[in-house]
């Protein structure tokens, strides 16, 4: 079961990312040490009556991004996220519902994150995500992504 | 000015893949050797109100991707082309139109493309595309492209 948090992450489609809201990304679970995604096939549909490899990528970027956002909130924090770099490798088409699932990272690189904002206002942690369809993975994801100020 | 064959990827989008239709994603110039693609802020906003990260990323790896698609057009070939790989750096927020633009690559690429794909039933190709804003690069992105298959 999702933590209440994870709410604040659909919130924050509904409200800022149109892209993400065509196409229903929506949180399938959350823990503070893992995040799950998922988007119909419908929108994210191909030719090839998979996914289409784009939103792929966008499912997979924003469970890393939503980690990072979540784990901001748990702090009480808002503040600007961005992704620096991504990186991904398909493997096998999704032939149904976009699942990815960031995979959990030391909590020594968590500490590290937060003192780094704190002393300096920005910081930078690198996460990776995995699409799965059934057991095998679909998709590898790795990004690295940054605070890069907080809020007016 | 555009090729005429370049219509052939603004249908494509319309008919095949509705995430990015409702993008707007649309050609803005081919000539064989380069393809650029326009995709308008608006549908594509983000928080920080400048261009979201995965739709950064589905307009750079379109304009790859429509580049194999308009050469095996132009070539008489209808296969089935995925993406196998991506990988892209942002540089700068883009806070206007996201344009992309495929790099040329060696012709003897391409004909080496086209030859494994006689041969063999199958072939890849390495393309890279820029997104620009004014004369400045926002984002750099490479990716691998296969024909898998030819339509059914």
């Amino acid at each position: 079961m999702s933590k209440a948090v994870a709410r604040k992450l659909d919130e924050f489609i509904a409200r800022h990312l149109p892209t993400a809201q065509h196409m229903q990304l929506a949180v399938a679970d959350y823990d503070s040490r893992s995040l799950t995604l998922t988007a119909p096939l419908g929108p994210s549909i191909n030719d090839k009556l998979t996914a289409f490899g784009g939103s792929i990528y966008v499912v997979a970027v924003m469970a890393c991004w939503g980690m990072v956002y979540l784990r901001c909130v748990e702090q009480g924090l808002d503040p600007d996220i961005v992704v620096a770099k991504g990186e991904i490798d398909y493997m096998k088409p999704v032939d149904g519902d976009i699942v990815a699932s960031s995979l959990p990272t030391d909590e020594a690189d968590w500490t590290q994150f937060f003192e780094d904002f704190a002393e300096r206002g920005r910081a930078k942690i690198a996460l990776s995500s995995e699409v799965r369809i059934g057991d095998a993975v679909a998709a590898r994801f790795s990004g690295l992504y940054a605070i890069v100020g907080v809020k007016a």
